[in-house]
């Protein structure tokens, strides 16, 4: 849920002022070096006021990019298996195919980071704190950072077909024909061993995913 | 080369002129339904005017989108060796990589495919045309449509990262470390078995790409 309890239809405003300082600051600053204080300052209201309609960073970040708002926890079955491809696959597809409610979101993604850099920067930004090495405190190592940024590569790739090509068969395969074609690069790209990384052939136990912060 | 013989700088506005007629017969009739007859009479010229300044539709195309001008030929190495996953990824990246003289057209690409599902279309079309199965006047197959989706999907979305998103390792890796690293993927797509096709494990002898026509 967005919004907290409390909201009453007359708040709308300072809620969408919230947002649109949120917009303003992550495209001036960053998604990292943003904080509620400096996004409450720029509304013009208290902290405690952005902390009483959002959850945290994360959610403020997800409504003020249009991003869908499964990403503000962590897929259950992400948590529940050790990360493999198909599973990936499903849960990356539920988050952005479109439902009877809304269009998919991934199209707006793509307009809002292929406009600038900043915005670019920001969506990376988000993505590297909230999935994270195993070991939380661990600082991310070259490896994992190749890992991460090959399995991206599929999966932003099979989004840029499905949603913004309209190739098919892909923009209409069902969910698990597709988890069942690409789940296996993802497999690659997290457990096998690929060359030049420095120590080869390391696995990767699973993905860590941080739920809101 | 984009001009033929003939061209003088006082030419250069019935040339523009062509383009701009270009692009909105693309745009609003797709890449292949529109003809060079119908862009000569939409810029208010002679047919044989916009063959004396373009080669064809695939030079105007690649032109009015912005697209790489690579584009026009078959890269040499394509035409050499059976297509493998790494001659195909280093084929792409030489497409598209910023140069000395330009920055990646990728993102302009992306621009424009996200503006306007007829301008995902008219991209789609004219890959269609290009990329093509073995046999020259064979009807692409299901099988063929699925692998070449499927192959679409890794290389959009490595281009993705390198040029849109930023995504380091990726963003500044050397091409013949990526076609290492993602090669094998796209080997996959192209020559192993996939699940739920009707001729699972047929080989695909090679790409066939067209040169200008």
């Amino acid at each position: 849920m967005t919004q907290k309890a409390g909201r009453r239809p007359g708040k709308q405003d300072t809620r969408s002022q919230i947002v649109r300082a949120a917009s303003a600051v992550f495209a001036e600053a960053g998604y990292a070096a943003a904080s509620i204080r400096g996004i409450a300052q720029r509304a013009g209201v208290d902290p405690a006021l952005v902390h009483h309609y959002f959850d945290g960073k994360v959610s403020l970040f997800i409504e003020a990019m249009g991003l869908p708002g499964g990403m503000r926890e962590v897929p259950a079955e992400l948590r529940e298996n050790p990360a493999s491809g198909a599973v990936i696959v499903r849960a990356f597809l539920r988050l952005w195919d479109a439902t009877a409610d809304r269009p998919s979101p991934f199209l707006s993604l793509v307009q809002a980071v292929s406009s600038s850099p900043l915005a670019a920067e920001s969506v990376r930004e988000f993505i590297a704190e909230r999935i994270r090495p195993p070991e939380a405190d661990q600082k991310p190592s070259r490896e994992w950072q190749v890992r991460q940024a090959l399995i991206g590569s599929q999966l932003m790739g099979l989004a840029f077909q499905r949603y913004v090509m309209g190739a098919q068969p892909v923009a209409t395969a069902d969910p698990d024909q597709l988890a069942a074609w690409v789940g296996p690069a993802i497999d690659r790209y997290l457990h096998e061993p690929l060359p030049g990384l420095a120590l080869p052939g390391l696995a990767l136990p699973g993905l860590a995913l941080d739920g809101d912060r």
